[in-house]
């Protein structure tokens, strides 16, 4: 009988690599050594997590039960290049990067990729996180699972395509939709009107998702085809121009829908 | 002493006034009437709010205290100007129309506009959603923010001037998030992956913005200038072009204002 995945080795040590360490801390996890190739990012969530450290890459530890590669998609090659081990458990944490990239090092590879977006300084409730597995060999996918399941309610096996289609379709609905309220912000900045104003109308757009499709519940001026009101919002952005340039340019996305 | 406002006609059947009868229907105020150009859609909503309805502009009653005009932007001119009666209080609902436009029938004109969308079908609850109110004589103020405390406990007021400012973000807030979530939904379906899985992203999304601006809360592939992963997600969308062209044209936003 295989034992459990219990040491731990984070490789990283951004956003989601502290998100994930300080989730997997209360947990019967141990995390060994965090390794970033900063010593000063590699210390500071060493500390946090009350472990070692390393800023080179040849000196990570050969005792971990699994290494969890969570680093900037540009330096996740170097990063499995430098991997001074072989045949270990490596998974990375990256939406967009195939499974395979790791099957240089070890056929014991997977990933988990949490469907979420981590902020430094803001928490997260992780247990509505949905996190999205994948392993190479089915033994593995339930020790990942397991660690998984310590963190989040929601885990879902996602295979690699399935997971970069998750991944575009999380860029529209957190980073283009963040851009919308940027934009928000920025207009109502000229009026002195706080941001938080619009909370109430945000929570509405998306609690009505939760009944019926996006594509069903379109409201406003263009989805009325109402131009007249369209060409005042436009001409009213003038000072605007980046606001005025979006405004326009969904604006006739939305109105080419309304046609479909 | 004026007495206060109590009995009211409804100018309009759509989902605004639809909405705003049934959250006033609880409440020690007396709907009289409904006028809606279309015969079917009066009824339908007088019979919800158990009063009276008509279709001829002329019919309505002059025994209102307040007459709510909470019709289709293109319609509001024709109501206004088929408005059978002078010095009435009259008040809108739009986002965009300055108050003003009703001035051609009384010195006691308004606007309440609620910030939310409102779809028919899906409830709504009032407490939580801004009234933006007013008025052009202060009286009337005391009477409208009585009338609007009793749907909402966020009344604010709002200029014309600023109503329309705060309109267009609502629109970036709202409608175009919302298109952000369409798209999101269209990309899902091809791998049958319900839209559901990104609602704790999207909550997340919003609920970060409760302690910093939006501004400074960007993530994703544009916010940390990964060209890769953009270039990666545009080709992979090259089998629906309306999503591949906003994936290009919002990262492209995002990635200029990572420069300021």
């Amino acid at each position: 009988v295989e034992k459990g995945i219990q040491k731990i080795v984070l490789i990283g040590a951004g956003n989601v690599a502290t998100h994930l360490g300080l989730a997997l801390l209360q947990s019967r996890f141990k995390i060994l050594q965090v390794f970033s190739q900063t010593s000063e990012s590699a210390s500071k969530l060493a500390s946090k997590l009350n472990c070692s450290y390393t800023n080179a890459i040849e000196e990570i530890t050969d005792q971990a039960d699994i290494y969890i590669f969570s680093v900037s998609d540009d330096a996740l090659e170097f990063c499995i290049k430098g991997f001074p081990h072989e045949n270990k458990f490596m998974v990375h944490t990256a939406g967009s990067i195939e499974m395979d990239v790791l099957s240089s090092k070890s056929d014991r590879v997977g990933v988990i990729y949490p469907l979420q977006t981590f902020s430094r300084q803001v928490g997260v409730n992780y247990k509505n996180i949905p996190f999205c597995l994948e392993t190479s060999r089915e033994e593995d996918f339930i020790h990942l699972e397991k660690l998984a399941k310590i963190i989040s309610d929601q885990v879902v096996r996602i295979d690699s395509p399935q997971r970069e289609i998750l991944h575009i379709a999380a860029v529209f609905a957190c980073n283009f939709t963040n851009h919308m309220y940027v934009m928000a912000q920025k207009i109502l900045e000229k009026e002195n009107i706080p941001f938080s104003i619009l909370h109430p109308l945000i929570k509405e757009t998306l609690r009505k998702t939760e009944h019926k499709n996006p594509s069903e519940l379109q409201t406003g001026p263009a989805a009325r085809n109402d131009l007249n009101i369209i060409s005042k919002h436009i001409d009213k952005l003038a000072e605007l121009p980046e606001s005025q340039k979006i405004y326009t340019f969904i604006s006739e996305s939305i109105l080419k829908s309304n046609e479909n």
